[in-house]
């Protein structure tokens, strides 16, 4: 005997695939993953890109603290299971976006290889980009917009990555962004010239973003 | 103390916001919740009229079954607690697309009128739509494209919707779709009908997409 769905559930083909919405845009869906410690840079980064992709009619959307901290994944903490759990349901919620034909882009730390690796393992070949926003710690710690690094030093702050929890680095990474020493105009650029080369964006419209102020 | 990210979450304005994503569409997004019993017609519903929309270039996506079970609610029973917290997933979700500018089109029984209300206190006033998609049982068990009527009749399935356990009827839903009297044709078109009338689809656009094939 089996709950309602567990033979319930099976899968078809949708009436409207992400074949046929990729048909339609001169874009492919995908999810850039930026990953790096606190204050590196990534929601920076990655609202600059959406800005841009609106600008030129590409459809994104941004995942991160603000908007899945509070909702989705209200009911999870800090624990590492809770920040596994964390990281799998932002993954699930990408996957759901790229076959919605959309590119997303997500701003979280997710410290842990493995956790990224498993999102990584949802996704068909080339659609998951894992962008390491890659700054030295005393760097982060200078911006540190809200005072967290010095808090965590003091011990207020429990489990901080880099300070009182590890931080694993991408081993092979599709692009690594150093904001320490690169401007934003040159971050920018560098993402939108990987999604040009590699086909993600149509060389029209990758000319026209470029051209667009940060 | 506290776990990082405690005081290290707030909100703030992100960079593209729902308002821009309608101001560049001639649509206006929401999430279309159809609710009923299993085999009223919730998804065959959803799918034409997600297919409509590509046709005339409107974004939208729908949530069933078939993507979430599989993904972001894998680790998710049918115990009641189990059911709840599916629903509330969803309707996260669901505002995660509204967001984005997309028409969401959610089928799933979600059988209780608590969580669809909850659901609903999620969104701003107007984009929150309750389809309820009405179908007297006995026709239900009919259709029963997988035997499971039959299954939950025999006691092989627990916990069934409309067998072994209660579904819930609206109260006061937006719309009201009989699938039972009403041709798959004329379904479709009351739902575009209000969204036409509601200012959610450009009349243009509505008009359109009433001339296409269902």
């Amino acid at each position: 005997m089996s709950g309602q769905g567990d033979k319930n559930i099976y899968w078809h083909a949708p009436e409207v695939t992400v074949h046929d919405r990729r048909d339609a845009n001169d874009y492919r869906s995908c999810v850039l993953w930026f990953t790096g410690l606190s204050a590196s840079g990534k929601s920076t980064l990655a609202n600059a890109l959406s800005k841009a992709f609106h600008a030129i009619g590409v459809n994104s959307y941004v995942l991160d603290g603000d908007n899945i901290r509070h909702g989705l994944n209200k009911d999870l903490g800090f624990s590492p299971d809770d920040r596994k759990e964390n990281i799998r349901r932002i993954g699930e919620v990408s996957k759901l976006f790229v076959d919605a034909g959309l590119i997303v882009l997500t701003a979280f730390i997710s410290p842990y290889r493995e956790d990224r690796d498993r999102v990584r393992s949802l996704f068909r070949d080339g659609e998951f980009i894992e962008v390491h926003v890659k700054c030295p710690i005393e760097v982060c710690e200078r911006r540190d917009p809200k005072g967290a690094y010095q808090r965590a030093k003091a011990g207020q702050i429990r489990d901080y990555t880099g300070i009182s929890a590890p931080y694993e680095e991408p081993l092979r990474p599709e692009l690594v962004i150093k904001t320490a020493t690169m401007s934003k105009q040159e971050c920018y650029a560098a993402v939108l010239d990987y999604l040009g080369k590699n086909g993600y964006l149509g060389s029209e419209l990758a000319r026209k973003a470029l051209l667009l102020p940060v």
